[in-house]
C-alpha cells in the first residue's frame, strides 16, 4: 500500500469538524464512526441535486462505510475516468491532435525533406479546411512524427511549453483551463473517501502525465493512456536516456481501456466514467465485479455553455467522442448513470 | 507471453543443473505465507553493521529530512526492486520456469492432442534428463502454452494454487517463504519514510502480482514485470473478461527495465536495488537523476546459507542471475553500493 493511501482517505478538515462533534466514546467505535463521516461538508457543490449527484454519494456512502455489506477495503478503491470529453472539452478535435498539428513546423524545421511531402505538406498551409480533410492514416503519420523520435525528456519539456500558451478558439483560453468542475469535484470528493483515482485516456500517456498532477491532481503513475515503447540508450557523454519510439504498446480505447487497466492497474476499477462508445467495454468491465460499482457517462447535451454531440438522444452525430443510441440503450438496460451536462451540471467550468 | 519474453532471463544450461534437481511433485499441503516481521523502531535489524547498511540509513536521512539540500518530495519517493535474486531465491532456476513445467500435465488435460507431440511429450515422461536436454525453443512453447491462453482470473487462481504448495528442493519451503529478511527489512523502512516500493522484474508481471502483496507488502499496481497482452471479450453469458495473449507488450530486462518504468511509473527512482547484470540498465537510469539516489547490488557469495555466484569476485559462473566483473566494475566506478549476503546480513531468511 502507499503510503499516502490512509492520508488521502481521510480529509482532514471534515475529520477535525467531525470530531468535534463526537461524543467521549472507544478507541474502537471512534474510528470507525469516523469513516463513516469522511465526507466533506459541502462535496459536488456544482451539482444539482438529481439522480446523478445522489448516485455518487450513495456509491461512496455504501462503499465506504464499514458496516455497509458493499464495504470496499482503501486498497481496493480504485476509480478510472476517461478524459476527453469526460473531464476536459474534446470539440472541435482533440487537444493533442491540434498539439501534434501545431509541432509540425518544428519537426520540418528538423527533418527539412519533410517539407514537400505530404500530408506535412498541407499542414504547413495552414489551409483549415484541406488539413481538415486529412485521412486518418495521414493523421497517424503526423502523430508518430510528432510525438516520437525524441527523447522523453525533450517531449516533456515542448508539450508543457505548447500547453502554457495554446488556447482553444471557442473560449480564448489555455486548454488546461477547460475542465469539467463537477468532473474535479467527484475525483476529490472520491480521494477524500479513500478512492485512487485514474486517468484511462486514449490519448497519449507521456502527453497526459505532462499535466494531470497540476490540473487533475493525479500523479503520473495513475495516468493510464495510449503508450509506445521507448527505447534506452546513452548520449554521447554516456548518460543514459529513453527516446520515443513509434511503437505502439498499448491502443488505450475501446476494448483497450480494460486491457489498459489490467496491464497498469492490475484492479478491477469500482467506479468508472466516461462520455463516449469508446468508455463502453470500461464500463462493462468495471460493471462485471461483484459489490457495488458505478458506472457513469456524461452526456453532452449543452451547445450553450459546451457542445451538444450524440448521435443518441436526437443530439447531432459530430463523430468525435460520439455517444450512439446503442450505448445510451446499454447504459439503461445495465443501470449506469448518464449525467446530462445541461441539467445535472450548475457550471461547466471553474470560471463560469 | 510470446518466446522471447521469460525466454531472455532463461539460461539453458542453468536449466540442466536446475532440473536435475526438481522435486517431486509435491502433497498438497496448505500452508500460508509468513510475512516476517519488521518492527519501524529497529530498522534494519537482519543488517550488519556496515557499508550497505549505512548507505541505505545515510540516504533516508539526507532525501526525508527536510533542512537537507538533498530533500525529496514524499510524491517522488520511489524505490525499485528486482525479484529474483535480490527479494528472493533465484537459483537454481526461477521459480516461475518451474510453475510452467509443473503445469504441463494440465495443460494437456485441456489440450490432449498436445500430448504426443514435443516438448509437450518429454515433459509429461518425467523424465528429468531428458526434460534437461530440451532445447530453448522448446522451453519457450511450454511457456507459452502454460502462461497463456486461460482468462486473467483463471490464472490468478492457477498460479495462487501451485504457490500454496510448490516447495523448493533444498530448504523444502514454500517459493514465498523464501524471500531475504533483510530486503524485506529494506522495503518496510523504505515505506516508513514515505517511499512508494515499487517490484521491477524480469518475471511475469501477471504472476508476481499474484502474492506480491501478502509476500512484500507491494500491491499489484506497484509491480512492473515482463508483461503479455490481453484480449478483452465475452463469455456466453455476456459477461466480459480477458484472456492472456501469447503477445509479448514488455520485455522487463535489462534495458527494459528503465522503459517499463517509463511505461508503468513515469517517475525515475530514487533508489533501486538489484543482483544482476539485468539490473545494470534500472541502476544507470536511476543514478543519471539529481540529487541523492541509491543504487545497491546484492551479491551472492554465501554458498552455505543460500548460494553462491558472480562470475564477479571468482565465484562461480552459473549463469542464471549472472553478477559479472563488468558489472561489479561499474559499480565500483558510479558508486553504487555492494552488499555481500555473507557478511552484510546477519540472516537470510525470516525462518533462519
Amino acid at each position: 500500500m502507499k503510503s499516502d493511501d490512509v492520508s488521502s482517505g481521510i480529509n482532514r478538515r471534515a475529520l477535525v469538524s467531525g470530531l468535534a462533534l463526537l461524543p467521549a466514546v472507544s478507541g474502537a467505535l471512534l474510528s470507525k464512526t469516523v469513516q463513516a463521516q469522511v465526507t466533506p461538508s459541502a462535496p459536488l457543490k456544482s451539482w444539482n441535486d438529481g439522480p446523478a449527484k445522489q448516485a455518487i454519494i450513495d456509491f461512496v456512502r455504501v462503499t465506504t462505510d464499514q458496516g455497509s455489506p458493499k464495504f470496499v477495503p482503501p486498497e481496493d478503491r480504485v476509480a478510472t475516468f476517461d478524459q476527453d470529453g469526460t473531464l476536459w472539452v474534446e470539440h472541435p478535435i482533440y487537444n493533442q491532435v491540434v498539439y501534434c498539428l501545431d509541432r509540425v513546423p518544428r519537426v520540418v524545421e528538423q527533418k527539412p525533406e519533410l517539407k514537400k511531402i505530404e500530408p506535412f505538406k498541407t499542414v504547413l498551409t495552414g489551409n483549415r479546411e484541406a488539413i481538415a480533410k486529412l485521412s486518418l492514416h495521414e493523421l497517424e503519420t503526423i502523430l508518430a512524427a510528432t510525438l516520437t523520435g525524441m527523447s522523453v525528456d525533450t517531449f516533456e519539456a515542448e508539450a508543457d511549453k505548447w500547453l502554457a500558451v495554446a488556447r482553444h478558439p471557442r473560449w480564448n483560453r489555455l486548454y488546461t483551463e477547460l475542465v469539467y468542475q463537477p468532473m474535479l469535484e467527484v475525483q476529490q470528493y472520491l480521494r477524500d473517501n479513500g478512492y485512487r483515482t485514474y486517468i484511462v485516456t486514449g490519448g497519449g500517456q507521456d502527453f497526459v502525465r505532462v499535466y494531470a498532477q497540476r490540473v487533475y491532481g493525479i500523479p503520473p503513475e495513475q495516468v493510464v493512456g495510449t503508450a509506445g515503447g521507448t527505447k534506452f540508450g546513452y548520449d554521447k557523454d554516456g548518460k543514459p536516456f529513453l527516446t520515443k519510439e513509434p511503437k505502439l504498446l498499448l491502443n488505450d480505447d475501446k476494448a483497450g481501456k480494460p486491457e489498459g487497466i489490467h496491464l497498469m492497474i492490475g484492479r478491477r476499477p469500482h467506479a468508472a466514467f466516461g462520455n463516449s462508445d469508446g468508455d463502453r467495454e470500461m464500463l462493462e468491465y468495471t460493471g462485471a465485479g461483484d459489490g457495488a460499482r458505478l458506472m457513469m457517462l456524461v452526456l453532452h447535451d449543452d451547445a450553450q455553455r459546451e457542445y451538444a454531440y450524440g448521435p443518441a438522444r436526437g443530439l447531432p452525430d459530430t463523430k468525435v467522442g460520439a455517444f450512439s443510441q446503442a450505448l445510451d440503450a446499454e447504459a439503461k438496460k445495465n443501470g449506469w448513470t448518464v449525467t446530462s451536462m445541461k441539467s445535472d451540471w450548475k457550471r461547466i467550468f471553474s470560471f463560469d
